[in-house]
């Protein structure tokens, strides 16, 4: 199974990518988020899997627009804890490392070690593990990446530092894309709860999206995220990205988005799978 | 009257300001917007413009996290409408131009002029206006920038297209800021409604969204703006900004914050404000 995703061999998709599916996958590299969804489009590869919200960062957004420009299934999610490494090459030790190469959303969040070791300099660079491949083939002199443990394996570079990170509680969550039509994936017999994740807008009236979310509270429903995307077109209007807990199968959920859909301009059901543990 | 804004001198925020204040208030640059922030915190500007949404872009994240963690007071918004331009230094031809200089979202946001012009690069800058400003001081062969108005006219360049973004429905809201207290500003006798923006955190229960949102439906406040947040510290809890139509001094207002007071676990009032235009 061929799984395109966003950044180099050894990033946190990567690792996303054997939670989700195993040893066996074949993770598929490519540059930016819309060639994966491109991929997948025209079936070069079977599946994409993308972050789509960080505990510390926020949403992707640029994932949420191309969900809603592609007609993918999400089919399962999965969190990644984000331990961030200080990694260099053999033979560079922690004394002469003077610069440290990273994206910049994870220098930014290892700034605690960079204020306790004032002579390292942050360079930004389009990708995690793309900063470790870099040191390790163009040597830099005292240059460090910042990446995953995965990383370092694959580029045969060395951890100096473990888990240089502010703040423990750092996960992405990443979603799988099939195409639309297919199955939920998951353990046979898991207890996981389900989600559905759905988008909608609501038409410009006062109260809408307080309406619109009565089609989940008054049957019980657990809304357990929403994500507000402006609507192309229309200034200051929005589209809503809703999760919430149940699958699309049963009884309540099915009521609730015969509600959502009278109240709603647009609502579109982007699947449903096992809840991430 | 000091001003504290992100980017260099021309950047869209300056024209925020003029919108705001009037040619009089002084712009005075940063590079980051927590330097904007910690310029207001510590007096050394009197208030600071700063945008927080774009119709094509999205909510500014960290303009939101910003407003939290310090204390100050949303006085008014203003909507700029961004016209991007190419502009280079005197001399340059349009047929000469090579290689396209701006900030990442403004190169985004061109996409069909670039298609149209093959020969053009676009090379990521850090600022829109100081792309300009740097191609007029290196002047880098064959270099152009894309920027506002403002910024050619600032630094003595030439627009040599106008208008050269994909879509018109391009503006950006931008809030004046100004400390604890203060009181909004608005033209005497504005007929324009008024806005509040607040935020806060549901207690993690069901239909905690819903049940907040209540408290300003029930009252029959329009609500225009919601934004989530990832709560720090607690993994997949939320944030809420919103933005609701009336004044905090409303009766009706009043209630409804008393009233989400009882079913939040924080709440703060970040300001009421004359709506823009």
């Amino acid at each position: 199974m061929r799984v395109a995703f966003q950044g180099e061999l050894g990033a946190f998709s990567q690792q996303a990518i054997q939670q989700l599916l195993g040893p066996k996958a074949r993770p598929v590299p490519h540059e930016r988020f819309d060639q994966v969804f491109a991929a997948l489009g025209k079936g070069s590869v079977d599946a994409a899997a993308i972050p789509i919200e960080n505990t510390l960062h926020g949403s992707i957004y640029a994932n949420y627009d191309l969900l809603l420009k592609y007609d993918f299934a999400i089919t399962a999610e999965t969190n990644v804890r984000i331990v961030h490494n200080l990694i260099a090459p053999p033979g560079l030790t922690f004394a002469k490392v003077r610069k440290v190469y990273s994206h910049e959303v994870a220098l930014n969040q290892c700034l605690d070690f960079f204020d306790r070791y004032k002579r390292l300099e942050r360079e930004v660079y389009y990708d995690t593990a793309g900063s470790v491949k870099m040191v390790m083939e163009t040597r830099p002199p005292g240059g460090a990446a910042i990446a995953s443990e995965l990383a370092a394996k694959i580029y045969k570079a060395h951890i100096l530092k473990r888990g240089i990170e502010d703040d423990p509680q750092n996960y992405t969550r990443f979603f799988l894309l099939e195409p639309a039509g297919s199955k939920p994936r998951g353990a046979r017999g898991s207890k996981s709860p389900w989600k559905t994740s759905l988008v909608f807008s609501t038409k410009n009236m006062p109260g809408a999206l307080f309406k619109a979310l009565s089609a989940l509270a008054l049957r019980d429903l657990n809304l357990v995220k929403i994500e507000s995307r402006p609507l192309r077109g229309k200034p200051w209007e929005y589209l809503f990205y809703l999760d919430l807990l149940g699958r699309s199968d049963d009884q309540a959920v099915k009521n609730a988005l015969a509600h959502l859909g009278e109240l709603a301009d647009f609502l579109r059901v982007l699947g449903s799978y096992r809840a991430a543990t």
